[in-house]
């Protein structure tokens, strides 16, 4: 998959790496380290890699230093490439690798553009796709095609909207972030009260907005609600992955991960630092501290203090969701002792 | 917020309140209660705010009539706005501030209306917006940006699609509806038999289809698959948050709340007046009692009677549910006796 | 809802189904056993079937033969026709009422074709649709209103792409495949590393694809992304419901059905003919055997045998979590015996 081919020397020099082994071998692709074979590159992240590299097909391997000695290497067959991080050199390579996702220049005849948006000169703007009054745009975007967006929108410098993302009025996308497809920013929060006349449900009018800060990225077909009255807010370097869902007044703090198809109730905050499985429900109104971590699946019903991991449904410190999990394969495996009267009680 | 100031008297007057303070306060904007500053206006809606009124810096409270007594109150500085319903009174202020949502006039030159479908001469069709053979528009109608509308299909009075939303072939949307951007109706349901030459599976066609009633509200990327024979069904005045998936042949009651992310099974029925949690997965082919609720997070596997609170995966009465959470709390929390020869039996 | 009438001779005849009663009844729509009425046609598909036969309004009933003597019935009255398979003489009958979605034929005008994509004679493209660079069709493709095609995509013969779908860049499917509304394929993994500088998250570059085998149906907003270095791939004959994630690297076998709203972690193996319930999460870097099937709601944490039934959170043998399920059902009930010194630890 690499175009220009490499000998492992002269991706040494381009990847300020230790060459242990051959400099001369033809390196042509990148692999899994149990899927290459001669040709291919691999990388070693974790003692459990460094143990496979006996076994591996692949001609080199870019290790990080801590695993140089980890790693059992016959120098005069094949290649190690030490380097501070295997996984950050390997997203070097990567991004050489990787064509850029097909986008036209300038803005395409179809787009629809409002006179009054501000475009900047480089701005990329997809077929079908439609931008809205006085939405102001940094310099490098790329709008892709049949993306929507509303009215006196804020997108700044190199964020990237991939094909069908919404982004409705007055909310706010900062600096480098990239939407995968359809992503769906700023419908209304989810609010009724009873209505007066105690007929039905009265929908309660959502006028804040959603503010989205630099270097986030969000996940295919998620969903975040704009606020009531003060902005729904993702902070910083978060990470959002697909079918996510984040409702109306949220707070999400900086370099957050969040994982497929979790959804996080209304106005709940969650802090700096905090990372979040798949599938995992938090409810409204709640915290998240700092630094915790929350495993898939879990449905989180109370504030999580700073730096905890909770688990479970419903979601309690790790320890003791562990030691549930431990009781209940007890009782899968009839492993329970029998209390004395069980069998007279359950007559 | 609010483009125009009000005094305390003015507000009062506007809403019918009875004030309790200064007349010629200068208000200006909306706030919660603990977020506002001089010149905010809050809303007093449960004895917890009445209590925290006191510390607010807001300048004025709208409060419901039955907690006038219960909220501490100097009226030489600050008003209270006395009103049947807070939450009602700051509704009327929402929708005096809240922008309305960016819409073009008119049928969008980029639209495609096929000529033999029907709009009213006030239906406002976005930019690239797509309309099916024979589908019919009632007054009032707005359909946003990329909206896609299949053959025969019926939207009722006033109703708002949001940009990107799909109506398949021969669905019906009642009066006063909004589907919030995303919004996918009339997929075909999900079911397979085995091939008759046993080599796979055959797909049931859905020639039924959906027809959703009058004043609902359907959430962001929220999915409806169409029926079988009969249409999937949406009872009038129902709510529905995002990314919820609602199968084929399901019939839905009135007036029902179900939150994000929550699956309803194929021909499962609910009843009216049921509020579902979110991230709850209801089976296939049961029926879930009127004006039951189902807690957040429960996988519901069996009918649930009308009125009873369930919770739980699987989900079972709240009672029942909330007596094994209590002691699973006491497993995690290492609390349960040993039971005699426990520690034999796991040897 | 069948155009045409038919007499019971004649559908018999249609279906090469063995008729027990009158030949002349006059047969004119399709509907559920318990909801027809006087010419209806129902189908008998089991027992439970048979057994409602008796208090059946329908006319008529497509029965399996294997239920013939099942089915309590006066051949006087009205008719049954013994058939090998009920479900498949009915979809045979579907087939024939389902009106065919709305499609304009050919290349509609607003559609954006680049040049270089390889179109059949005979694709459809609706409006709005997009259809990137050196993409290619196999013949009788319909590509729904607003879909957009990256750049060297191919989509194999006879394959239908509901409206506002999205493949991005060298996805790949298959023959017969069928997209339901709002499918997102080939967005980019959700892949991040620690920033060398020890300062947030490094994005992971997918450089991978998406391959979508034969006869694969994909329900409305799902997800699939792209791999890191090889594809993400759904093997032939799969079917997947809606909202449903699959996560890079994935590789989904033959003939499995996968409900509404499951996500399946990154790298993660699933074998051929697995079914997985609705509402399930699978953790990434796991494999599940051929032949398995996890109930709806499960969380999946471990490799998967072949051919075995796993259920619950976490997920286990589901003669386990049955075990388990009995015992918080007793639990729930508070049936469970106070063990000796309850009382005394729990003060």
């Amino acid at each position: 998959m690499i175009e220009q081919r490499y000998t492992s020397a002269q991706l040494a020099e381009l990847l300020d790496a230790e060459l242990l082994g051959p400099p001369d071998l033809e390196l042509s692709n990148l692999a899994a380290i149990d899927e290459g074979g001669p040709g291919s590159i691999t990388f070693i992240r974790s003692e459990e890699y460094a143990r496979r590299w006996k076994d591996s097909a692949c001609s080199a391997a870019l290790v990080s230093r801590s695993l140089k000695h980890n790693t059992d290497h016959d120098p005069s067959q094949r290649a190690l490439l030490i380097v501070d991080s295997a996984d950050s050199a390997f997203i070097t390579l990567l991004h050489r690798i990787r064509p850029e996702m097909h986008s036209n220049d300038g803005v395409h005849p179809t787009a629809v553009v409002d006179p009054t948006a501000h475009l900047k000169p480089d701005t990329r703007v997809g077929p079908g796709a439609v931008i809205g009054p006085e939405t102001t745009f940094g310099t490098g975007c790329t709008v892709g095609a049949g993306v929507v967006i509303g009215a006196r929108c804020t997108i700044g410098n190199d964020t990237t909207l991939r094909p069908k993302c919404v982004i409705e009025d007055r909310c706010t996308i900062g600096d480098r972030c990239t939407l995968q497809p359809g992503v769906l920013i700023g419908g209304d929060g989810f609010g009724f009260v009873p209505s007066p006349d105690g007929n039905g449900l009265q929908k309660v009018p959502h006028a804040g907005s959603v503010e989205i800060g630099n270097d986030v990225e969000i996940g295919s077909g998620s969903t975040i609600d704009r606020g009531k009255l003060s902005p729904t807010r993702i902070g910083d370097g978060t990470k959002i992955d697909n079918q996510v869902q984040i409702a109306h007044n949220c707070v999400i703090g900086k370099a957050c991960l969040i994982c497929a198809q979790t959804g996080i109730g209304g106005s709940t905050t969650i802090g700096d630092g905090v990372t979040i499985g798949g599938l995992v429900g938090v409810a409204d109104n709640i915290s998240i501290g700092a630094g915790s971590s929350i495993g898939a699946g879990s449905g989180v019903m109370h504030n999580v203090p700073a730096g905890e991991k909770w688990l479970g449904y419903p979601a309690s410190p790790s320890s003791r969701a562990l030691r549930q999990w431990a009781f209940m394969r007890k009782v899968g495996l009839d492993q329970l002792p029998k209390a004395p009267g069980d069998h007279e009680k359950q007559g």
